[in-house]
């Protein structure tokens, strides 16, 4: 792991550029921290940079509560070469909402599992490098989407303690299968009113998670809408499992 | 509206018996109040005197926010006379869940819509007694089951401005009819593994309802299971729209 610029100071948020493996990611930890915080790792559609400000965001209301953040760039996003395939799936994905059709499920596996399979293994390895830094102590959690990223480092991460989910994103099948070994709590966000997503897909997939703590938290206002009070609502939640 | 009790004063709150048109209720107001505070209205499935633990706890959770609650005794419970019709829907339906047999639509609106129709009226009666006091200066507030109450007076109540409801119990078909004429802001909780209620149903009413602003809060451990910070999401919405 190297830092790649020096530290930015911003509302009591220390942040720093990092690669891992040459991959790019931002570490934010609270100015104040005296002893080992813990960390979140915040999920996004991918292009770091241009979601900076959103991620920004989350991590200064975390660092508030003393909690650490991290993000790298995912697989064929920003300045990374493209995924095999997932171009491909992402044009069919275009043809079928431009024709009105029905999403089908080898263009949502075609989209998704690749980047799963693909993200997952180097998220863990960002996990190992920022756990062996010594402002960062543990325990983990997952924040964001991509939703199917969370549900497999929920299944295969045992140091993932809590997850907050944003179910914004089509869901594989093989995925749906995977939520049911999800036991981990968890606190899932569906925008109700975001026309681009399969608002029964994200209700069947919050059924399978075999989480005796789950809560759904639901509220309008479109995809990128997510009102205030239910960005509290999630600090809520990482404040009672990570501190 | 008289007073039936002396004042008892415990953790914060005044609590005071009374009745209006000689139906009972029980009025709780914040001991630390100087000038006149807004009111939530706690609903409940029948018989106050039983509930009366829970109710006071909801009562206690929001005069710590300088909000005054009241409640009053359903029509058929507590030692009012019953209902006619309703404890006839009530037989049939214990006899369906019995027989595992899926509750009809008659069942449904037998059970539920003589008691909304009933209630409604009582609900706006004690409003008005409760509001001609000097110390309370509202804004209004619906909160809990039963939820058909809730949706009536949303509907028909102008005073009342924002409702928290719990999806807990059947739905009439005209009562989800009304719903779309609801456009205060809301926020709906539901017990996602609670086997007596009909999960779809509740998710349905949630989608009908015309509010702009609307969260759909659904959570693990059964009906009466609610966990604790489901109770403080409910109370920052209170918070939000009362203070």
């Amino acid at each position: 792991m190297n830092f790649t610029s020096e530290p930015r100071v911003e509302n009591g948020v220390i942040e720093r550029d990092f690669t891992v493996d040459d991959i790019p990611g931002i570490l934010w930890t609270p100015a104040s921290a005296q002893a080992p915080v813990p960390l979140i790792l915040l999920g996004h559609p991918g292009g770091i940079r241009q979601m900076h400000p959103r991620l920004a965001a989350r991590a200064e209301a975390a660092a508030a509560d003393g909690i650490a953040s991290a993000t790298v760039e995912l697989p064929g996003a920003g300045d990374r070469p493209p995924l095999p395939g997932v171009e491909h799936a992402r044009a069919d994905l275009r043809r079928a909402l431009q024709a009105g059709e029905p999403v089908g499920a080898d263009i949502v596996d075609g989209l998704v599992l690749p980047l799963v399979d693909a993200a997952v293994p180097e998220w863990r390895a960002a996990m190992d490098a920022l756990l062996s830094l010594p402002e960062i102590g543990g325990p983990v959690a997952y924040s964001g989407g991509i939703i199917s990223i969370g549900v497999r480092l929920a299944v295969v991460e045992p140091r993932i303690v809590a997850a907050g989910l944003f179910a914004g994103s089509f869901v594989p099948e093989a995925i749906m299968h995977e939520a049911r070994r999800v036991t981990i709590p968890l606190h899932v966000l569906l925008q109700w009113d975001d026309v681009g997503n399969d608002r029964q897909m994200a209700l069947d997939l919050f059924d399978a998670f075999g989480s005796k703590e789950k809560s759904l938290n639901a509220n309008m206002g479109g995809h990128t809408g997510v009102p205030r009070h239910a960005g509290e609502g999630a600090s809520g939640f990482f404040s009672r499992h990570l501190s």
